[in-house]
């Protein structure tokens, strides 16, 4: 505590990210990055762009990379907004779409962030409890007093939402914001996005992180109608002109057109989750049906702190959240086959 | 005007950047960019780091880059704060260290982003006037109630204040931040850096963009005590827990260590500037003494707006500012001698 601070960094509980240690070589199954390297085409994109350009300010609406996404999901340009990661555009958006004294729903169990923006930045928010299994019941979402988010699958439980149910609860809370965080869309879901259209009211958020293997590049985009994308930009150069740099616009350009390998790397990574799975399950593991790039597994007998910290000192990082109703559960990242491999492995020597 | 916007992005007037502008080819000394490339050395560095690891979270602390700025000014790395450029820290900054309801202050001439980051904020601020040349003086900001911030040298001015002046202000102000935006320190001013272990109350924050010719790539640094580097930490981390992507990070450290590089191209700079200025003097420009990479110019005769616009229809860029008090002044950034001789060419031909 410093005098120094204000009321709100005297106030914040800063959001933990997974671990990233450096002691030794870890499979990390922790923070679901991709497992497979990003496109070549990206590198090489990247490659060309570090040149003596870098002295001039990027573009600070990033039109090259919007009209990338637009053509993508077939919208217009306006109707897309990039930034440095799904995170800071999340930000964003709670500044742009939520206001103190005006309550939003998230739920209970969910990613772990929107209640460090809610206090960040003064917000009341009521957490939904999920029903059974962590299941989403879309009536406990309608007629919001100042909002709705929730990512599509949920994290950290894998939980998907239809497209039929979000339109629901767009069709529930018309005066308000709803906002889909599709960070792990890519991996088994529907996105929302086709729903953007018909509902003035849905931003759909998305990121490079997962599916284009670009964690380590901070590029994300949100999807929305023009009078969302203009309140985002409202707060964005209220903010910093500049917040994606000329090497990842570059590269995320290239990762967005290069459809094959997209197409298989995400293939790769449903698949082995498809194979562990049923193995998980026969060895006793409860595993919540997934459409995400990681699972949430509970076991009967095993507690989840101890099998965590078993798995770390074997080498392997998973994770763990000390949470009411999670408390124990674990999250594991898919990994290549191998890497599964070794965790099928290291749980089978925990509980034999 | 959206129903869906918050009150605080309704209430918005964002930053407006000088513009980019992209219809023809511009001597562009309108955005204060170094006319000089980066080093190649940093080119190389982000080539090599357009590697596989990419698939990878970057090291949410920058922990490697924050060695690399503490050992350049010799100072410990738990001082050393990075951000997506200078930008994201002052509004980190504004969100860290200021209160509402307890009002700030800046000079009234200035970076032109501060009362922005204040409206955003919500946050009360006096803008002090400037005495006579636009000189900042410093009792005007002693016993400040909610704190201090101003660049050195200042924006759009280019008029500097010595270390003297600036610790008179650290002593009367103990109990809050003063923040010394250094910017554009390094093309003559002395930073404020030594001062640092001496008040807990100084942070002060520099940008890669300028004299590391890159604003491409976005990245700043702050440096202050360990109070002043938690309570940024705070926010960031409860707003983007990986601001910086791996290339920025790689090509910023190259940028640090390659000391001859950065010196001849400051060098190179200033002397363009102690070149071009008596010239402009002697063809009737005023120029308010300069100790960055730009310089701020009126004429007696001529207006500023009407010669913005004649540069703009030759293709020279340059930033005027519709504001009181300096609404008959062009700020110009410092090209390369080349990029200055057709100015004054232009200069010429539109006042012969």
């Amino acid at each position: 505590m410093s005098k120094y601070w204000s009321k709100i960094a005297a106030g914040q509980r800063p959001y933990v990210p997974g671990e990233q240690p450096k002691d030794r070589k870890y499979i990390k199954l922790n923070t679901n990055e991709c497992p497979y390297p990003p496109s070549p085409l990206v590198l090489e994109a990247i490659k060309e762009a570090a040149n003596e350009k870098l002295k001039l300010y990027p573009d600070p609406s990033g039109e090259d990379l919007r009209q990338t996404v637009a053509e993508y999901y077939g919208l217009k340009k306006e109707w897309v907004f990039v930034g440095n990661g799904s995170d800071e555009i999340l930000a964003f958006a709670f500044m742009a779409f939520f206001d103190p004294g005006s309550t939003i729903l998230f739920p209970d169990v969910t990613y772990s962030f929107y209640p460090v923006y809610a206090n960040l930045f003064q917000l009341d928010y009521r957490l939904v409890p999920l029903r059974e299994e962590f299941s989403l019941y879309p009536p406990d979402f309608y007629d919001s007093e100042g909002g709705v988010i929730f990512p599509n699958p949920n994290a950290p439980t894998g939980n998907y939402v239809t497209m039929e149910m979000i339109e629901k609860i767009l069709i529930r809370n018309p005066d308000k914001v709803v906002i889909v965080d599709e960070a792990y869309i890519d991996f088994g879901g529907e996105t929302a996005i086709p729903l953007i259209a018909k509902y003035p009211n849905l931003l759909v958020i998305q990121t490079l992180s997962k599916s284009r293997s670009l964690a380590g590049l901070r590029v994300g985009f949100a999807l929305g109608q023009d009078g969302l994308m203009e309140g985002l930009n409202r707060i964005k150069n209220s903010f910093n002109s500049y917040t994606l740099d000329r090497l990842s616009m570059a590269g995320a350009i290239a990762a967005i057109r290069d459809e094959s390998y997209f197409q298989a790397t995400r293939q790769k990574v449903m698949q082995t989750r498809e194979r562990i799975v049923p193995i998980l399950r026969q060895m006793g593991w409860q595993v919540i049906p997934s459409q995400a790039n990681f699972i949430f597994i509970s076991h009967p007998v095993f507690k989840a702190e101890g099998v965590f910290t078993e798995l770390r000192q074997q080498g392997i990082l998973v994770r763990y959240f000390r949470q009411p109703k999670i408390d124990n559960y674990l999250r594991v990242s898919i990994g290549s086959d191998e890497e599964m491999d070794s965790l099928l492995q290291a749980l089978t020597e925990i509980n034999p």
